[in-house]
């Protein structure tokens, strides 16, 4: 179903789930900027369409991002304990300031869960939100707690970015290399798994549940000279296509550099899957996709996936075919 | 049921609803205050307990709060229109930085909402959003939007913090003078007349569904000097105890300067209650209460209420005697 901007009004027809979530956040942008037109607070110097905004307090630039979780859509209770969850709320919502080329540094969490629910899983979530927090760095400093039918989490999470000096999603350019940091596939693979009623291979399930990130993974890309970056987040193919657009260029992925470990080949083999559509599609891996000149050399822990070619008509593309399916996950869209 | 934060782990008989949201809060802050031990990050200037946290990116010091509002709990999308509840939950919001005596500049937003909510409820709510947020002179930077069965919306607001300008609820002392700005009570009249079916009188409905709130004024109590300061959010009674417990005094409320519009005297009486109920303990006004020493000139819009005495048994009186009922809303309380 097409729908144009003016329709939105006009019916109650077009809903979240025929527009899907990029095109909602889109129209949103318009309003924000036209509504906030008169307002006499200096614009963001980064604004929202990138992994975070950052806005100017006096002379400190200071990146933030809020991120919802949402029980039975981003976790189930029942297939990850209380700490988990936390751990990986704050995670993800970290990723975001990672994803600017920045150390997160504070988190506010706003908690809506039913009354019924123990009090000692509230402990153990906020446990683990505390602790991810303390692995990155960063201090968990206020929060808000209300009444809700399902758990609900807003993770907001800052960070200060130097300077001229966080890395955004607009600046590849042609010939650059596409390089990814952390692994990719494997909480797809854990989280089908999960599905299933299944609990092993236990490497995998524990890749879904329990995050393993290394925060300055962003702030080593940034300061070897990375052009563009973002988390990922909705899936490879999905987030390089935000930089694609971003930048205005075209995106191949060179299947033979994507890293294809033995046990996701396995688990994908079970499933009669290609490995790959996890690699490829799947997100909450909180790796980082990044950018960097041809002549830099990639920090640690990166490795080169493809590079950037001219704008063509498809975004992103693998071996220079257009990928299959929707290439990456959306909310909304079933 | 008495709890100890010991027992919390042995049994999950223990709810939320058991302790309460006060005492739930409590005992999180205790654990980011034990996992945050070792972070290298600077502690924040004003923490977790207070209408704000502030903290220091580099020179600059950053007041942030974030809140939570979810469908048919803080608001009914058949009682107010979207527009209406974007500007409340806009308003709530910065009223947290506003009464920490500072100016709201910026906002991120997060909405879960369930796939077939219409376009047109979500760009109203954003609307009004942005709307609110440009009155008090804020912007909407960022954000987030996913799927959910109940609309669950989360604010964050933040503003700047001259260095060591920031009014906190401990600084209240003995012999100051309890002052409020705004209308008490009238929010609460009007949800009552909502959930009665009725939608009239209109000057009280509309006082539950459109905030009209004086941004500056927290400013104004600062610059006059204000010792203390709480938004009511969740009733009179119920925030000045919030002061009282953090400055470690009590608050005296004189029922003689308590005002009692014409409006609400007659609905309290249509529904056999007392008016100075909705005013004791009625939230969502977006009012502020500060004291203030008793020197000062009360700051214009704001009137004097009560007093600070020497710390008693009772930490809120009126007319010097014990408040009947909760004195306020507590969420998973009954």
């Amino acid at each position: 179903m097409a729908a144009t901007p003016d329709d939105d009004n006009a019916s109650s027809a077009i809903t979240l789930q025929t527009l899907g979530e990029f095109a909602v956040i889109d129209r949103l942008q318009d309003i924000a900027e036209l509504g906030s037109r008169e307002v006499q607070v200096s614009e963001p110097v980064v604004g929202s369409g990138d992994d975070s905004a950052i806005v100017s307090f006096g002379s400190a630039q200071v990146a933030m991002s809020v991120d919802m979780f949402v029980q039975d859509r981003h976790f189930r209770t029942d297939w990850a304990t209380g700490v988990d969850i936390g751990r990986r709320c704050a995670a993800a919502s970290m990723s975001d300031i990672c994803a600017m080329g920045l150390e997160p540094s504070t988190l506010l969490v706003g908690i809506a869960a039913p009354p019924e629910t123990p009090m000692s899983w509230i402990k153990e979530f906020f446990s683990g939100l505390v602790e991810e927090a303390a692995i990155a760095g960063a201090r968990v400093v206020g929060g808000d707690l209300c009444s809700a039918s399902a758990i609900t989490i807003s993770v907001t999470a800052l960070g200060q970015a130097p300077k001229k000096g966080a890395v955004t999603r607009s600046g590849a350019r042609v010939g650059d290399i596409v390089a990814v940091h952390g692994e990719l596939g494997r909480a797809a693979a854990g989280l089908r798994i999960l599905q299933r009623g299944l609990r092993s291979p236990r490497s995998l399930v524990d890749s879904y549940r329990f995050p393993r990130v290394d925060y300055t993974a962003g702030v080593r890309a940034r300061e070897a000279g990375a052009t563009s970056m973002i988390d990922v987040s909705d899936g490879l193919v999905a987030d390089l296509r935000h930089i694609a657009d971003a930048s205005a260029v075209t995106i191949n992925i060179d299947k033979d550099l994507v890293l294809v470990p033995e046990d996701l080949t396995s688990a994908a083999s079970a499933f009669g899957l290609d490995p790959l559509t996890w690699v490829l599609e799947g997100g909450d891996d909180h790796a980082i996709v990044a950018t960097f000149p041809v002549t830099a050399e990639l920090p640690s822990g990166f490795h080169a996936i493809g590079s950037i070619l001219k704008k063509g008509e498809i975004s992103v593309t693998v071996d220079h075919l257009a990928v299959e399916g929707s290439g990456g996950y959306s909310h909304f869209h079933q």
